[in-house]
């Protein structure tokens, strides 16, 4: 694919890598493809960092027809960058294309596109301790009708964000609501698929749960509403008498690369670990009986989130005296060691960006 | 609320009324209005038609924090124009919006937007045999911001577009196929809410029957997959045995405006209608034992659509011979009718534009 290249006149100041939160700061450029029926993606270019030129009547402002993708580029102690896993968000990009009747991308194309932006703009890698550059790809619907059917056009479109580190005070357990009034996903709907739709309807538990005191919620399943699905956006993991135990991919799970991570990691220091169904049922009489040792949420963003503390209907299941547990911080230090290159990469996980 | 006009000085030229089709003109001008946390709805304008410029990080584009309403408004035989219980629109788009955490609208405010709108683009109202002027409020999420979470900025803004005669060929009844894979909603869901989610969620259905030769799918409930709850995006009744049916509302079922009016309409006619749970086995049971007279699906955009066979399975039911039934098409010319001022509007449904 042959990638024209537009470079900015006018560079922004960079951020204060000390204060950069998350998603708050984009960088001087963006990757733009189009995509017309009977023509393919086309135009794959870099621009510089603008605003998207939008009729009113754009199909994406209407019936949702958006997916996107989150992965995370670093800058290592030699000065080089690395991507991790990116070929598993592009695999996934095309799992919820086929989903929401978006036409799917090259592969290839796809990852050169995140590489030459990520060269363009590598200065905006940052550097500081616990930074990273967060790429998000994104797909939109962009005609101009208001018709329900799929678009016949789109734009895949890749944008960066220096962003902080997660935790700015260690690794603090979250306390985390159980969902039991509202549903994520359902078997035959759309919840393993990375689009809008999935995030929009988890906005009105997310502020409950907020308004409560708790920075999560735990979504059940949509039928029996007693297994176990995810924790907020994240993937969930419970470590039960030595075993680890994360919900089976149903259809109404997210995939997760972190997740998929953190399973071969486990396996790879002969740690039993098992996908199946667990019902909150079990969760909470593990807990009670001491055999709950851990349990931790996995995700782009954070990596590993420790979770101290389920409230399920005002019964309240503590894990390990609210602290970290040894093996939740021996994953997440491997995990983001492998990231930033300070640990051995045994998995092949890592790209190098030049 | 006090709305600034700002008039185009390049009038578009007006689209030929035999060949407008749905949703793909729109008239000179739209109306805006936008929200800023703390500050509340505030600069309410009309303006020429024109592009949105929107950050590429922003919200709506992610997370599908976005509503959308439809509504039309009609040109009568003395020259007027009416509007079909607008206010029945404005009062779910803040049902949708406190589901997806979007601010809630002044309802005065939001009816007195659309009234100016159609004022000023008067002109635009089509006037020959069967057309309208769809009118289509929508709200999208504006933040620039990766984060989940509700957004903290909004727009509101509605677009006007003239559109044909839904059947230029008269009601020809149309054929069902029983979606019996996918999903729509759920209860716990948000499924009855007005926003892109759900039509997104829709789009491979829709694209698998159309495929198999059906113009639409026919909804079964996300849990036991047996109660009938959708046709397409519109609601469905069936006439049993001279008594009508049509699936409560449960959480998962978009309260349609014209589903209250056929209800409405069949009570004021004395004929017995029923809001209750119906499964497909009761509707193909009565297709057999030729107890099913009529089916028919209502909606926005073509008031009634006669439904003349269902595919489930590949089990056949045959409704009617094919043909439109005579309560359908009563009820198709009566509230047609009353939309286009060529019946008397006993119900108080019709609000005149001027």
């Amino acid at each position: 694919m042959n990638i024209a290249v537009e470079l900015t006149t006018a560079p922004k100041a960079k951020p204060d890598q000390e204060n950069l939160g998350f998603g708050n700061y984009f960088t001087d450029h963006m990757f733009i493809m189009d995509y017309t029926e009977g023509k393919g993606w086309h135009d794959p270019r870099i621009v510089p960092y603008q605003p998207l030129v939008l009729d009113p009547a754009t199909m994406v402002f209407h019936y949702g027809q958006e997916m996107f993708e989150g992965l995370k580029a670093y800058k290592t102690a030699d000065g080089n960058v690395q991507m991790f896993r990116p070929e598993k968000n592009i695999q996934r990009t095309n799992v919820t294309n086929e989903r929401i009747c978006i036409p799917s991308v090259d592969e290839a194309d796809a990852l050169q596109a995140i590489v030459k932006l990520i060269q363009v703009d590598k200065d905006w890698v940052p550097d500081a301790p616990g930074t990273s550059l967060y790429v998000r790809p994104f797909i939109i619907a962009t005609d101009p009708f208001l018709g329900v059917r799929p678009s016949f056009t789109y734009k895949f479109i890749v944008i960066l964000s220096p962003v902080g580190a997660y935790y700015k005070e260690g690794l603090n357990p979250t306390k985390i609501y159980v969902e039991t009034e509202f549903v994520r996903a359902v078997p035959g709907g759309i919840g393993y698929a990375k689009t809008g739709a999935n995030y929009v309807a988890s906005l009105k538990s997310q502020m409950k749960a907020k308004e409560k005191g708790y920075s999560q919620v735990l979504w059940l399943d949509g039928l029996e509403r007693k297994y176990v699905e995810e924790v907020g956006t994240s993937n969930v993991f419970f470590k039960i008498k030595g075993e680890v135990v994360t919900p089976s991919l149903q259809g109404s799970i997210l995939p997760g690369v972190t997740r998929d991570s953190v399973i071969q990691l486990l396996q790879s220091w002969g740690i039993p670990v098992m996908e199946r169904r667990i019902t909150i049922d079990e969760v909470f009489e593990a807990a009670q009986n001491g055999d709950l040792e851990e349990a931790f949420a996995t995700g782009t963003a954070a990596v590993i989130s420790p979770i101290g503390e389920f409230n399920w209907e005002e019964r309240i299941a503590s894990i390990n005296g609210g602290k970290i547990g040894e093996l939740s911080r021996k994953v997440y230090d491997t995990i983001s060691g492998i990231q930033r290159g300070t640990i051995e990469d045994a998995f092949g996980w890592t790209v190098k960006v030049e």
